[in-house]
């Protein structure tokens, strides 16, 4: 049997796993997935089992894995990790590997920041989208667009930020929100900007754990000390949301800003845009209609933009927002068809 | 201080929390967020802290919160639940009237099933979307749309099923796909049918929990014996994923079919739609020209419907679906002027 275990994300093993991993011959305990280094985790395990039976490994040791599998094939085994076992890719990997060399495995489920942070900032967890990591790399466009779908809907977003342990490099909140702003240059969408607000989660699940709340401009120069961080950027705050909140940050809940409430599809700007410019250019096209010598309808060519307009605006409001976009495109080319014909001269 | 402790979906509490418990005059033990009744745990809690200061509590009572807020005033207190404590409302609000009242509050995360239930299949957290709960009621219509935005960005969708512990309903999973496959017929989108694929994770956590892979089909006449369940309709599984799943239900991959794979939005059904008429549409309208007497540069308002149906085509290829409705918008919109106006007669 191949346990994975989980520490959660107060380091610390359940009733039920300290049973199970009693029975192990060996215990590997990595340290990679979470730079929550811990040392009285370490001496909790020791105690617990013996510091002849745990063994602390490495992501290459993880990734390679035959060792771990090895000692599997004869004799209850365990992998301890933070958090949540199954969250790491190089666990699941080794969990399928281990089934299909036929040995059985078992999950002992920990708490997982992914599902914490959202109660320690009094957030539903209904109320989050995509989840998301960020990295040191430039253009985190990937990053951007969940967050900006996710704030489309009014929803949540976590944030995850690059660990990793072999260079010690923690990617930090400032650096994180900083490239969202880089991207907002190059993606123009309006998503964020200085005031936009973020939560930051410092070190949850130990004794210095810290919660914050920020613009993105304070953030930039704010020290928010020692890793692990994690950033929620907050669409839409339900009443409730918006009540805990203020009352763990002891704010008030009027300075949250609301991420969402300015954001809008393409879609949405696309017929504001347009059904202005298409009433302002048939009104010209109605003068020049006046006067020409054309023996056209133009009277039901005009009476359909502007019903085709006006549809756009109420499909918009109905959320049909491709049948908005579909009647002002046919509401344009309408009148439009009018000059390239040559019939009338006016000017959009 | 008041402590909201969770006992993870193992029903077991960390060393830390129990060390912490021991501090505690009272530890209230709901058993309404859960439909895990576990006599085990409750004999565990007993044998830890005596049976005088562990008291059963029900809904009404947490959600009343006088008593346990009372009690947390003047020493220290312990509300513990099954999975993680934050996920409740009930427990929020307790926590946020806590807060207001003055008295501090401590969380100690247990694992969640929401977290948990990914990892148990071998599929990513971060291909989640977001995670919809269903109830008894007729017409999941937010259920089905949540599904259909995650399944159009490829994403897997968790359902919680609605659990009542005053009357001892959870809803079953079979009832869950069915209620889906009624949505189906109202909304028309073409989400879900009987060969939809659905994973569903039964009594996770517990000595007697199963994963099943199922169509909607086979899930609606399957026992899957006692509750908690818990479903997710997978998006596009990346072939680690595949290879994972496949593993653990000891199933060839290529029987988990791809819900995402059929799945279009309304903008690539009208483009793909619109396009092939409107260039039906305009051979008939080039007919008509050639007899017309009318003075009109006809060869250029043809040319431009050509030109704006290619673009929506290819506006469309290039993920830009906003502009790709527009342009075929515009297209038709040029040739029906002509129809409007009296200059050509001929039919879509």
């Amino acid at each position: 049997m191949l346990y994975f275990a989980g520490l959660g994300i107060e380091q610390s093993l359940t009733l039920k796993s300290v049973f199970a991993m009693k029975k192990c011959e060996k215990i590997y305990y990595e340290t990679y997935t979470s730079p929550v280094i811990n040392e009285a985790v370490q001496k909790e395990l020791f105690e617990q089992f013996g510091a002849s039976r745990v063994e602390l490994v490495k992501r290459t040791f993880v990734e390679d894995g035959r060792k771990i599998l090895e000692t599997a094939s004869h004799a209850d085994t365990a992998l301890i990790c933070s958090g949540d076992p199954m969250i790491a890719t190089t666990h699941q990997e080794l969990r399928t590997r281990a089934i299909k060399g036929g040995i059985a495995t078992t999950i002992i489920h920990g708490s997982s920041i992914i599902t914490a942070v959202g109660g320690e900032f009094g957030l539903h967890s209904y109320n989050f989208g995509r989840m998301v990591t960020m990295t040191r790399e430039p253009m985190q466009y990937t990053a951007y667009n969940t967050i900006f779908n996710n704030l489309l809907k009014d929803l949540h977003s976590t944030v995850l930020l690059e660990w990793d342990e072999a260079s010690d490099f923690f990617l930090d909140p400032n650096s994180a929100v900083k490239s969202l702003l880089e991207s907002e240059k190059d993606l123009k969408q309006e998503v964020f900007d200085p005031d936009s607000l973020v939560l930051i989660a410092s070190r949850v699940g130990t004794d210095s754990s810290k919660l914050s709340a920020l613009t993105f401009h304070d953030l930039e120069i704010a020290d928010l000390g020692k890793p692990p961080h994690i950033l929620v950027i907050p669409g839409k705050l339900h009443f409730t949301e918006l009540e805990a909140l203020s009352a763990i940050l002891g704010r008030n809940a009027g300075t949250f800003r609301d991420n969402s409430a300015k954001i809008s599809r393409i879609s949405q700007r696309m017929v504001t845009k347009y059904s202005t410019k298409t009433i302002k250019a048939l009104a010209r096209a109605k003068d020049a209609a006046a006067h020409s010598e054309h023996k056209i309808n133009f009277v039901d060519i005009f009476e359909n933009v502007e019903c085709y307009t006006r549809d756009a605006e109420r499909f918009l409001n109905e959320g049909k927002e491709e049948l908005a976009v579909l009647s002002i495109g046919y509401a344009e080319g309408l009148l439009d068809s009018l000059r390239f014909g040559g019939q009338l001269e006016f000017e959009w």
